[in-house]
């Protein structure tokens, strides 16, 4: 599985601050089911929530005093992604700390390419550190730039300057809010309004769950100061050279509602199909997505091929994180208990399945083997993007390259190995043309192992 | 919102029965979320669990050893719909009791039609009531007439002839599964095999589920007893004049990727679709499903009439049954949390949304509205299935007619209350003509007020 | 360990009634560990809740709503034992039923000596049973000989005259209250007033911990139906022979501060220490306690023969009923991780060791040995009871015979086989003397073998 | 009610380090119930794992892996005590961070009286605070004078002489156990051995519970580093002027089963009653404790007065930390609802009640109320030490001097204002006469307002 870095949300001037986080938090649920939380100032004070599991595991539970309106004027909020490591309260964000007289809470979505780097130097002057969060670090540069009696915000201003990579930020403090992207753009935020409030979130689709519309993204380099009264403060903090956004958030981790680098995931996701139907027409009888990420991709394809589009594959949405497998495995993959082929729409057809990844491999074999046991005549894969050859150093959780199978292989030995009658991946140039941006906007590096910023150890 | 009046499941020679019914649970997960439970034969002996919640919820607790796999030969298993009112504990299946000398549990889906009657008869002879379940009513009546000694298989027999209506059941004891069918098959029922083991289930997606295969429907008014070892004896123990499968199964109900009454419910989904684009033409840019239930009746209908299919609403299935709604509800209500419509697939388009009931009404008038905000210049509404006009007594839980609002209303009036540019719904007639049985061979009686066998009082 | 039966607690005309019982079950649970309920009229409806754990553990996660008083005018709890069995929510009290036209819940302690008898009876007439609560057969008796229309109480007065052994009864349905004890007046079952509201617990201290005054103890073979308005009718249903209470309440069951059969619990235990040391004095530098429950008659021990009384062992209350017992057992037994000696007041000492009974006598070997690692020079164990030799038919839940340790070894292996110095019992003659009833009065079967009632099977 | 800042742990050299750890906790859990923590070393990996709540809340739901003995070799654990005010996971202990290359945890016990002082400072010279803890001072400090490279133990011994106060403190990091004591000595701290293995505890009670032996105190102003394999290297890393014993662990905090400051706890608490009894007879007809912690000063004012000792007020073990009081409170106040008077052993008795303190004075005067309502005709009262004037700069949450109702009121009006008798104090004097150390040993500012080291803010 292939996993995003979180998603991040802020709030500014409205008394129902803490709710509307909740609100917006499950609309970013997508990217990240690990843990989730909330820091928001309330009649002056700033208070933190947080724990582990869904949003609604962690928010469900508190006393409805907790989201009581008055005087609840900002909150910052985050979701974050499950790693099949160790995932613990300790590295759950917003991370909060005393800040020098303020109580400052940050939280982001990104990785640092240079955090190994910093958490060595900081060690060295004597920070001590929590957990492995990037946020620390960030923190840790902040405090020692700070001069005491100010805001917090000029010491992360400073901070924010230091890192490099991939980090689209909230903080919040008594003071106020403040947001920020890293130069090159890497992940989305997206900056809206809600009546007087200003809001951002990683996603749009946070906005329309609470009720927001969306202005602008948050400029890569941009810092953004918001006080309580909804004024606001830009600045430049850096420029990089070029912008780098990442391109497999429309392949895979956005949601299709949401306005992504200003792009509309859904349409862009049907604009791969075509243009993968263009590049690697099939003969097939039915074109049928691997449900629900490979859907609007399948959309795309059969209306540009003209093959009838099949929801030939049922997911099971009752069968979520915390589904225990069956202990007899052998007898069916756990895969297979969440995805089920609806035999009448395949039998007897060359079915053409299109997906958004193959990473290892062994999840599309067995999804080829299950297709044909109910009767597929012929099974051709179509892959929405190129191969995945290369890791991500700016916030996606990819498997090691030893592990991308098409990191070692031919695409004919996938073919092969997943045992489909044919297979194809979008091309890199195929896909960079549908978006609506300049190529060079791109970050693409998973596909083509070119790093816009080299990691710093 | 519809309600489902439960799942029934049962499998008999099995050493992994425990296991493989909680995974057939999963599969019928829709059919009841109110509660599940599991009755089984471990070691000679009989054991319940049962619990308030979804199937994981009440089973992903247990301790390993529960689900242990040596000795389990037989098990039975259920999950219950949510009623808006009182939903306890109480009212969980399988009910249990000491018969005689045996341990016995009964699970049913269906409603009794003669279950009133019965149960003022048999409080007048001494029984007492713990709950509001006909499966009270089933063994109560079995109980008076057994003899002591015997199995409880006639006297459930006898039971079985007794009562009307509804009921598709399974029964455990020490000495065997029970299963049995209405004489009029108003509900589902289907038999397979898993290797030596038969296994019984309300829909054929539980035996994806469990790795079983299909062998046939248990036939309206058969009963048959199912021993340890798999040997099976059946028995007409009524007849009907004439079968009444439930419509509506087909049309909401059941799972897409179920045979049930030996119909792939996909396959007529999309006919229905297809059905209903012959019937109600529309003048539109896009053919939108409300999902997930609309989906494939939307399917059927852009592919009948070449109008291109559009995902045009996202379903954010994080939103579950307990998600808490924000207090502030005049913002937006709680269905507008769940579907998001997406804009660019939308704007400047004149939607057809295809869904699969108009209740009451307020929910398509929201959705239509919500269509216009997002930019549709004209919105119509095509409905899979008839207006709902009259009560259901086997076993689905409508609103009472006075809320229905095809009861009271003509489908020019619906139109305008919901706002929207045209609506039609699917005929009865071209509704029945895509079922691939003999049309007298179904209950339409919400949608006809003709009812197969009276309720009795 | 040796089990009581449970307890009842039933209030009538009072507001707050439903927080009344919870808080009067806070005092009875020492009673019974297992499962907790509550059955009450609020609003003209009755309602049911119950489950597995503490009262605490039950009650305090229901919303608030469930304690609103208004209208709240009756209510019935139970708290029932442990068994080291099966403990299913199917056994926990109160029971509820539809009962013709009423909602009706019954709660009891005790156990009917012809229980076996009546539920093979009651199967053979069609009854079927849940569990294996004896309330039921009471249920199911009452149902039988009901006339329909008539409240339930002549019905229960009819069942409670067929059934034998001990039994004090709390009832609820929307007609009114009632309570009943057993003719020999096995358990004990107190009345009393709170204001305008009669109140009923199985001992006093419930009354204590709810405000409420004791008047005087229900009547053995007594029936008292008790209306909202707090209006009772009191009847005789039937009489015994003999009363019979059951003597043990008083050597270890009841709380010391409750009034139990019209004794003071804690007068009649510091009683017994003082008998005993008439009967068997020793030689000792200090009388030292088993907590909690020998305390006082080590006390009284004390004070009669002017040997200083000493806290020598102290009781860690924090281990609980779930306290998961380390795995490496052999270093220490779970008895003394709960009791831990104090050296200083035990060094160098000739203790006598105070308890109120040898079960096994495996827990008392453990204890003499712990007192002689911490320097005691001689240990010495007194009894403030005869030996258990027989089992109890009446309620509570003693090891069998053979397990019974005093059933097989006379005194002096007793004291050979726990190494203690010397070992007494108090005398049978001696208990009854301290009690103030007449000595017919009591029940002392488990130590005499002389059953008041024979059980029928 | 007074609060004990915390317990601590610590055992090296076993590889049943974390069983042992917890089983040690459940006998310190007097000294904090707030929440419980253990950092342990396992397979060459250090691991954390910390909760709200007391010992088994925390602990009992962790897998049987996490208590897996092998290669378990070192573990620290922590009790934390319930403040009034907010109580959050960020404070509970024990604090781990990444320092260095270690993974470093530090619990304590005590409270640093020149603490805000160095947070001040810390914050000034960029340290960022995670939450209230002088755990992180400890760490800031250690941090800032840390030589890359080496074990962090020369660096916290730098860190332990910069603060000033109380500390008993434990520390592990994958190079060993660390266990040191503030120069003054103010909480307690104890040495002993299992076998092979080091423990550390608050309090000797602990070590019973874990089958260890008691060798010795931590000395005051000592530093010990212990390895895996159990060798020991002790330093003394500073010296106070005069040792300070806090004395209320004798009167009030520490558990009568252990030993403190090389006194048996059980043993002095009966002194001081003794030495009340001498210093303030009382013509009654019973002593009777507030139990539990009045119980052994009871015991030993009994003894010196000859006067008979009753139980006379029973408490309710059952009504834990959770307990929700009914909400019409002016019925019973909430320590009532703990406490139950008994009537007969009080009725037309002249009661002089021993309690070890008196706060406020509105707890007592409800008692000595209640016993006048279960027919005392005489209440006296007697208190184990000497009024309450100055609050506790080193780890005792009292209330502040203006809620201790000595600060303000002379025992004369004391006696009033709770409506007692007579009512008197034990001597400051009279108090230290009873403790084998030197006078000059304990600190007693509480009592005295004499402060052994001033706070310095």
């Amino acid at each position: 599985m292939i996993k995003e870095a979180c998603g991040v949300l802020g709030i500014a001037n409205n008394n129902n601050a803490a709710e509307l986080t909740r609100l917006g938090l499950f609309a970013l649920q997508h990217r990240g089911q690990e843990s989730a939380g909330i820091f928001l100032k309330r009649s002056g004070q700033c208070e933190l929530n947080k724990g582990m599991g869904l949003v609604g595991d962690v928010f469900d539970k508190l006393p409805k005093e907790w989201w009581k309106t008055e005087g609840q004027t900002m909150a910052i909020g985050h979701v974050r992604y499950s790693t099949s490591g160790k995932s613990t309260l300790i590295n759950a964000q917003p991370f909060a700390v005393e800040f020098d007289k303020w109580h400052l809470a940050l939280a982001h979505n990104g990785t640092l390419s240079n955090g190994a780097y910093w958490r060595k130097q900081l060690k060295r002057s004597g920070a001590i550190f929590q957990g492995d969060l990037d946020t620390e670090i960030i923190l840790h540069l902040a405090a020692q730039s700070h001069q005491e009696g100010e805001t917090p915000w000029k010491a992360l201003e400073y901070a924010l300057t230091k890192v490099e990579g991939a980090f689209s930020v909230v903080a919040l403090c008594e003071d106020g809010l403040m947001v920020a992207r890293d130069p090159h753009g890497f992940r989305p935020l997206a900056l809206g309004r809600l009546g007087d409030a200003v809001v951002v979130a990683s996603e749009t689709s946070a906005f329309d769950m609470m009720g927001a519309k969306y202005e602008r993204d948050v400029r890569p380099g941009e810092m953004i100061v918001i006080k309580e009264d909804g004024s606001m403060q830009s600045k430049q903090f850096a420029t990089a050279s070029r912008i780098s956004h990442c391109i497999f958030e429309h392949v895979y981790f956005s949601r299709p509602d949401s306005l992504v680098f200003e792009d509309c995931v859904y349409s862009l996701r049907k604009k791969f199909g075509a243009q993968l139907a263009l590049e690697h027409p099939v003969e097939a009888d039915i074109i049928a997505p691997v449900p629900d990420s490979g859907t609007y991709a399948a959309l795309g394809y059969a209306e540009a091929s003209g093959i009838p589009f099949e929801m030939g594959i049922m997911r099971n949405h009752y069968i979520g994180r915390t589904f225990i497998k069956p202990s007899p495995e052998d007898r069916k993959t756990a895969v297979n208990l969440k995805l089920n082929p609806i035999r009448k729409a395949i039998e007897g057809k060359r079915v053409c399945l299109v997906e958004d990844s193959i990473v290892r491999g062994n999840t599309s074999r067995e999804r080829v083997r299950t297709l044909r046991e109910n009767g597929a005549t012929e099974v051709h894969m179509r892959i929405s993007c190129p191969p995945h050859i290369s890791p991500c150093y700016y916030g996606i959780d990819f498997p090691s390259a030893e592990e991308l199978i098409a990191h070692s292989h031919s695409i004919d030995e996938i073919a092969k190995i997943i045992d489909a009658d044919s297979l194809a991946y979008l091309s890199l140039d195929g896909m960079l043309s549908c978006a609506s941006k300049d190529n060079a906007d791109y970050c693409h590096a998973c596909f083509s192992g070119e790093y816009p910023v080299k990691p710093k150890m």
